[in-house]
């Protein structure tokens, strides 16, 4: 009986497949990653949903992945340990090569300290053969501090909160990052639009560059 | 010095903020998850990339979540144990819901054995406002394992493979899924327009229906 069932559904399976090619031709435009990265209140959170604005509002589709999407969710059975730390960030550098798979334009903002883990999930893009950038919102301690909009440096200074990076755990500042950002120089809006620009120039948006028709000097340059 | 700093820098930050709805203007879609489930060679992958492929040739933005790029990524670090397998549903649940908070159609192709973690996928999508549907890829197991084109049921006959889903691990039937298909009655085609069907009676793909201007008989029933 068995064999007579294995016969009945063996059949010519025909098994179509999507290409990454078909979901880049209809959203017009390339899978990418752009990774920020920067201390605490450095203006990640700030740069990364006004750059999703401006891809979107131009047609672009792009996507946040942050602590509130994904510290809440994917990731919430993990804490502040190192290893914890480590962990998270290697799953926001996987689950980030899955959206620029599907053909989105996805923009990380964790602190994401350590190098090794940048490296990491620079090395996953490319190996996949997707665009990725480490953008260093380069913002001074002292500034980041004086933010401070949720009182967390505050609460560190006080011993409250231990392992805070900036404070008692190292940020280790990227040493060849595709674009370094300024925020004490630059207001947000430069920010984005200097990010644009360089993603114009490194041909990540390819074929649309003229949807932004001005020079560097818009850019906060 | 610091206060000097703060005030230099406590500009009024413009903060835009891309919404949901604006995605899916964009894509003229409206995000969700299809959320497959059934024993191993039941016909899950081959319905999640038959419909992918469906969906993007009429120009929606699909996209197959699965061992294929889940495993060997996000999930890597975990086994086959009853705990590991938890969290890779877990987990599976958690990006499934990002993609289709994104605004994309997910299909997931996971044998996700376990009612209480596919009910979990269900509570976090309607719990957002996002369309979920799961749909029972309802195979025999003597037909499954007359398929088992990996071999995988001939090894768990043999002992060499422990706790595989339908030989010596459970599985759950869902008590109420949003559809069932049967594969052993109906060609992967057939089942890849009954699930259309389906997501355009329950307004998945509101305002594009007409592309597929077709009644049920196409539909495998």
């Amino acid at each position: 009986m068995i064999d007579a069932k294995v016969k009945a559904t063996n059949i010519v399976w025909h098994n179509p497949q999507a290409t990454k090619a078909q979901r880049e031709a209809l959203l017009n435009q390339r899978g990418a990653t752009i990774w920020l990265t920067g201390l605490p209140s450095s203006g990640k959170s700030t740069t990364a949903y006004g750059l999703e604005f401006e891809l979107i509002e131009k047609g672009f589709l792009a996507y946040v992945l942050d602590g509130d999407n994904v510290r809440h969710g994917l990731n919430k059975d993990l804490g502040f340990s190192a290893e914890d730390r480590a962990e998270n960030i290697r799953r926001v550098a996987e689950t980030a090569k899955l959206f620029a798979d599907a053909g989105l334009i996805v923009i990380t903002s964790f602190i994401s300290p350590y190098r090794v883990e940048r490296d990491f999930a620079r090395r996953i893009h490319l190996a996949a053969g997707l665009n990725f950038a480490e953008i260093y919102i380069d913002t001074p301690v002292e500034v980041c501090e004086g933010r401070d909009p949720k009182g967390l440096y505050a609460k560190a200074r006080r011993g409250e909160l231990k392992g805070f990076t900036g404070i008692d755990d190292p940020y280790e500042p990227p040493l060849s990052p595709e674009l370094v950002c300024r925020t004490e120089e630059f207001s947000p809006r430069e920010v984005v639009f200097r990010i644009i620009e360089f993603m114009v120039e490194e041909g990540f948006l390819e074929g649309r560059a003229h949807l932004w028709p001005y020079g560097r000097s818009c850019a906060g340059k």
